[in-house]
Parts: C-alpha cells; structure tokens; sequence
C-alpha cells in the first residue's frame, strides 16, 4: 500500500488549516497501516517547476503517438532540453501510479485551487501516462482521491458563493477525465472567520465545519 | 492608454495560438493608439515567484486591517521575507492598476487555466490593491479584460464537453469579483485538430475557429 501525500497551502503546517487536516488523514491511515509507504511532496517547499516549450514538444510528439507508456517515451525525446523536463516529469508520474491513496491538501486561492497544484497537474498530467497501453483503459481506475480543501469563505451546496466553487466541480472533472472512479471532497468552510469583518458571527459555524472535516477525513483514513 | 499585455502559453510563439492571437490583438490595438503604452509580461519566460508563507502572513495581516491601499503596506511589512514578498507583488498591482485594457493569452491546459496564469492571479490578488481606500468600490470598474483562448478540442456552448470549460466561467468568476464590469472572450477551439487522431476530421471547422477568433480579436482591438 502506498500514500501519495500532497500539500498545496503557502502557510506553513501551524497556519494552514488543510496541512493540519491532511496530516491528520496521513497520521490515522498510518497507524492502521504500519508497514505502508508514505510519499509526501510539498508544493511550496519544493514547487513544481514551470512548463517550458521543450515540455509541450515532447508532449506533442508523444500524442501524436498514440498511447506511449512512460518507459518508452525516452526513445522519442529530441534533444537535452526535452531529455531535462522529462526528468523533472517522471517522477511525478511515477508517484501517482505508485499511489492506491492520493492525498490533496487543497486551500482555495481566487475561488481555485492553488498555483502550486496547478503546477503539479500541468506537469504529471503527460500525454499517455495513464493509459494501459494494451487495452487504453485507465491505470488510475482503482486509484483512490481525496480532496481535502479549506476555504476562508462558505461555498458549500446551497450558500450563494456556491457558483465561486471552482475547486470541487474541477478537480471532480479533472480526475474522473484521468479515469480515476473513486474521488472524495472534504471541506473546512469559512476558516477565516476570526480574521473578516464581513464574517463577524460566523466563528460557530467554522468550528462545526472544521470538527466535521476532522471526523470525515479520520472515516476516509481508516476506510 | 495603457494596454498590460500577458502570455501564458508554454509554447513559443510560432507554436502558440493564443500568443499570435494576443499579437494580432497589440498590433492592431497599437496602430490605432500610436503614443499609448504598451506593457508586456511573459508568463512562461519569467515566471511568477510561487507564494511563500511570508506572502501570505502579510497578506492576512493587511486584510484584518479593511481596505488598506498598496501605499500603506510598506508600514505593515514585519521583516525582511516580507518585504521581498512585497517587492514581487507590488510591481503586478502596478500594472494591472494603470492598465485601460488587460489582455490575456489562456491556453487550456487540464480544462483550466495554465499553472502560469495561475500563479500571477494568486500574486496579483492582494488583499485591498483593487478597492478605493475612500469608497471601498472597486480601482478596475473601468477596466477592459479581453481573454484570448486557445483549446486544443471543443469546448464551446452546446458542445458535450462545454462542462470541462473552467477557463471562461472562473476568469469571469475572478475578474467579476474584482469589480471589473467589462469582460470579454475570444476562444480559437480544436486547436490540436491537425495532430489527435479522435479530432481528425475537424480540421475545417478549426479553421473556422481560428477565423472567427481572429475577427473577433481584430474587432475588440479596433473598439
């Protein structure tokens, strides 16, 4: 059993609502799970370096393909820059394929998420990668997601910022495109609400909405 | 008149179709307006710096202060991490401040917008840059966006995968909150229509796209 573990938030672990919560997930399915590897990566201790135009080439080259395996995309890279971004990709690629669990500790930054897993997702999400090569059927299928955002605001089903959610709905889109079937979304809402004047009130509710994501994200850790 | 003109694309420019897009747009925008500025910044060749924790502890402590203008930061910065941080983000608000038109090249990449594009959002949203210290109403009412689109399929409305479209309902999303009124949006769609095979076929109706973007582009550059 392996542990993808990916931290998104520009806080550091004290601050940030969605570190403290993905690390209770990786602690609790730890514990359950003793001889487990645990993978983790944060995205802004260590950014994701940004796509340059010998990435898109190679990518190109390899879709014009077809369905190129990782291992046989070395045969088609051009030139050092090219054989560069794809050591910079591969291994990415590798720790999601490796991974039964998929752990996203997701802020919502501008109604999105991060740069930072946008930098992630713009590099791993290489043309091929997670296709069977024999049958095009997706090796991500039995890969499990979980999502685990804090937001400053409400923008959960049926608040009126809901139409500002561009977390969930995306990475519900993006994944499912991936081929993965079984994603899962916990929310810790309105973290700021000791912060914003306009949230003045709002401190019970943040409370219930952190204790109901602590309690959702310990069921998913020991499911 | 000032037009900030800004590139995503990872591609180069002979390559990227929203780049010769928002080039015909400056061209044209700049033969009509032969003294106004033109301010150029390339998301790829000089990325944005990702956020670090210093950003955004400074950016809750001017955002527990209420609407405090770029002008008033500098005598809340508490050390020199964040100052440098500041010194990033400072020159971003600048320019999108003094811009009449802001114009966007936004590749699709992941059926959002490019991790690069990203990145300058996350930086250029500081708390209270964009809100008169007076009024509290928004710097960017008068403020023209015009987003140049490039997709590699079809995403436009009617299509079966318009619901993977998170590029045009999150940029109006993100710029309608910053209280910029006037939005618009060009997109050039199937782009990669000569080079996947699940696109081949719609090689006219690519053309056709990329047609019509470029009218459109000409016509907003001329208004």
């Amino acid at each position: 059993m392996t542990l993808l573990h990916i931290d998104a938030s520009a806080d550091t672990a004290a601050d940030s609502v969605s570190r403290r919560l993905t690390d209770l997930f990786a602690t609790t399915w730890r514990a359950r799970r003793p001889t487990a590897e645990h993978r983790y990566r944060d995205l802004c201790a260590a950014p994701v370096p940004p796509l340059t135009p010998a990435y898109t080439t190679l990518g190109r080259r390899v879709e014009r393909e077809g369905f190129v395996p990782p291992d046989k995309v070395p045969a088609l890279i051009a030139h050092a820059a090219e054989e560069h971004e794809w050591r910079l990709t591969r291994p990415l690629i590798d720790d999601l394929l490796a991974a039964d669990t998929v752990l996203l500790g997701v802020p919502m930054y501008n109604f999105s998420v991060p740069a930072s897993l946008k930098a992630w997702i713009d590099r791993v999400t290489f043309p091929g990668a997670y296709a069977d090569p024999d049958t095009g059927e997706s090796r991500l299928r039995d890969t499990r997601v979980v999502v685990v955002m804090a937001r400053g605001g409400g923008y959960g089903p049926g608040t009126p910022r809901e139409p500002y959610d561009f977390q969930t709905p995306y990475l519900r889109a993006y994944f499912g495109n991936l081929g993965v079937r079984g994603t899962h979304f916990v929310a810790a809402e309105l973290t700021l609400a000791g912060l914003l004047p306009h949230l003045a009130g709002m401190e019970e509710l943040a409370d219930r909405s952190l204790d109901r994501a602590g309690a959702e994200v310990t069921a998913l850790a020991n499911g």
